[in-house]
């Protein structure tokens, strides 16, 4: 993007304008420019200066704009808005664009919003109302239902002239859903097939009927799967009655990819998954989504200080030097081994069945760099501490062997734990760095002692 | 999904056909599958049945379908394939399949590949050429060169009958590029567009003249921010005298997104990027993508352990056994604070600017939780070991203290060095869990065995 994309908006330029009360000016470049961009720039100025900013835009642009816009934003906005204003925004904005605003609105605003509709367009109020009781995770509550369907009898013609007429935007018009009298959905048709057809030709005769669909309850980490497998521009969404109710489309699932990956980063880091950007959440959203994990992990940690209490004789100074070296390297190999399972989990990569599979690398591998490493802390003691009390040689035979069993632990914990937990319905995210380590801590501490204590005689 | 997408094939039935040799059945029930269930059945093949049910796929889907198999499977029938078929699917494969499934081939297929080529469609194989010279994570390594292109004077009708002339595939299909006679980008029409006009109306009146765009050398990375943002299905991308070499369509991008996220994932576990999947790896590519960071960060953790014995005086049962507790907390609190600010910049919601926004935040944040989880410890030691030999109170002022530094520090870290990473080019990906524990072991025991130090007069 270069400085093409950096450079796009003239922000002192554009604010210039409002100061200069040059509406006639500001109208034309804004109405010019993609409604990121607008949202991006509105976002820089004042609540006054944005309503005027948002008042010269055109209706359909404005609608887009405003779907754009941050939370708070799109809140205080709303509250300045006449009636008539948020009227008109909502008749231009897509009705999923709609319930998301509204998801994320505070009581106060969503009340008003639904007391204009009430007057000004009922039948909207009660798609809305449908639309926010479908499940939050699931297909229903990304579809959009701005679709174009048919009836089998429509000609090409027919077909063609409902698509200007409804005059939808970008994807949603590149596919015509043919439905029988009770929207059932009995077929599809691209608008490149309608292209390519003769205008008298019936929609009954060229639709596909072998098409692909999902219903409202299916979890939208599916839809993505399905959207990415099939390479998909849209996908129907359908009721129990295989009735059409609306449509997902592709850049709906971009978006939810991006949010399944932040909360698996976020579980993986003993976080709990927050809707908010890092910098819109308040200090005490943040300390609270942090505080629980962290707390479970710090009494699992005290627990293990309990198990060294329980070797407290082992507690000699060259013994405790390589606690944080055994600690330290376990959680990281476990780590590694849980993050690639989780990930390939979460792609369909891997499958529970594939447990044995992953199980029998696991043991190779950590077999592999557990000796590697533990022939190193081997050599590592005997030159390091060549005159050790309990014995130099018998010393750097508990490290090494501790340091290659921590490994070989770490390995097996973190490649079966996300495994069982997607086996017993638990998001296998969770089972990442933070848990692994704790885990593994123990068992390798446990038996670094546990050998300390039978060969050194402690 | 639910019973609908595990049950659409019945690969056990369509074996049999294969078994039973009746391939007319056999060549209609493939033929009237999707591309990825197809890739999907085949895979559960031997390789002659592979070959066998490969030949009855119409020409068009059979190079679909190619494009879904995986690399070994790819590279097996590549080698099986007459020369004539090779030519045959590569010439219905879009360029950008095609060179990705030779970026992945060993030499001696692409060596077979480019044979073939150069006697059957040599223009082919020096486009080819051209594009696996483009860098690995560019936009001109993603693109393709199918796509509609037309000049400023063409009549809706002329544009409308070379798409149907061309005739080429989904998303391609649904934006036409107008560009002047040395294939300068002007201008861009949606087939939406088109539609809405008269027959006779010129491509040079009705054209986008204000389009996105993006450069061959542009980061994939970017490209992909960019399609998230302005809602787009492709983008045109130009070399350096602005003419249209490719466009980038939308299904690519979500390939860029999910490995751009994987590559994270991976970075963050310390963990050595790869590009096969976990089951396609072999033990030692595994051993080797985890061993170079597991043997950095354990040399680390050694370090650390000479930092204990320097304070071998202090290592006295009741301090070691707070040990992993402090690291423990440490690192989580560290790994919270990083995967928020790695996660954010990748997301484009936090930039290097946020610098002292960020920090001033996880000071207040790592405050109350740092007070918390102090205190929480402080009446832990005391209700515990009511009398401690070097006195209780101050012993358990010095585990609170410590704690609650750790909590901090890791916080600062954590925060901080993904953001001064990205500032000097660095991958912030890689300042995660694994580098953020060790540094925050090291400050963290520092500063608990210098505390007893001073105030247990140890």
């Amino acid at each position: 993007m270069d400085d093409n994309f950096e450079d796009r908006i003239n922000t002192d330029e554009i604010a210039a304008l409002i100061a200069q009360k040059d509406y006639r000016t500001l109208r034309d470049t804004l109405n010019d420019m993609f409604p990121y961009d607008i949202a991006s720039f509105i976002a820089t100025l004042t609540q006054k200066e944005r309503m005027l900013a948002f008042r010269v835009l055109k209706k359909e642009l404005a609608a887009d704009v405003f779907a754009h816009l941050d939370g708070d934003i799109q809140e205080d906005l709303t509250m300045s808005f006449s009636e008539s204003e948020i009227a008109s925004v909502l008749e231009e904005l897509f009705l999923d664009d709609t319930v998301d605003y509204l998801e994320e609105m505070p009581a106060y605003v969503v009340d008003r919003v639904l007391k204009v509709l009430a007057k000004t367009n009922p039948d909207m109020r009660k798609d809305i109302n449908t639309f926010l009781q479908y499940p939050e995770d699931s297909a229903g509550s990304i579809m959009t239902i701005e679709y174009i369907n048919v009836n089998q009898n429509y000609t090409v013609e027919d077909a063609i002239s409902k698509i200007r007429r409804v005059g939808l935007n970008k994807e949603t018009v590149y596919t015509v859903y043919v439905t029988n009298e009770n929207r059932v959905l009995e077929g599809v048709v691209s608008l490149r097939k309608l292209l390519f057809a003769d205008n008298g030709d019936i929609i009954g005769r060229l639709m596909d009927t072998n098409f692909i669909y999902a219903y409202t309850n299916d979890d939208r980490e599916n839809i993505s799967a399905i959207f990415q497998k099939y390479g998909l521009l849209s996908l129907p969404i359908l009721d129990r009655e295989n009735r059409l109710v609306g449509i997902v489309t592709i850049d709906d699932v971009v978006d939810v990819i991006q949010e399944e990956n932040t909360e698996d980063f976020e579980k993986m880091a003993a976080l709990r998954p927050s809707e908010k950007t890092y910098l819109k959440s308040s200090i005490w959203e943040l300390a609270k989504n942090r505080l629980t994990w962290l707390s479970i992990l710090m009494v699992s940690g005290m627990l293990i200080g309990l198990l060294l209490e329980a070797f407290e004789d082992a507690l000699i100074g060259i013994l405790v030097i390589f606690i944080p070296m055994i600690t330290g390297t376990g959680g990281n190999a476990g780590s590694q081994a849980s993050t690639l399972i989780i990930r390939g989990l979460a792609l369909g990569e891997i499958t529970v069945k594939d447990y044995y599979k992953v199980l029998w690398k696991e043991i190779r591998v950590s077999l592999m760099i557990g000796v590697a490493l533990g022939l190193f802390n081997f050599l590592r003691v005997l030159i390091q501490y060549p005159n050790l009390e309990q014995g130099t040689l018998k010393t750097a035979f508990v490290i090494a062997i501790s340091v290659m069993f921590t490994i070989v632990a770490a390995k097996m914990v973190g490649c079966m734990l996300p495994i069982v937990a997607k086996k017993i319905k638990i998001d296998p995210a969770l089972m990442a760095a933070p848990v692994i380590s704790t885990i593994v801590d123990g068992l390798g501490l446990l038996f670094y002692f546990g050998m300390a204590t039978i060969i050194l005689h402690l």
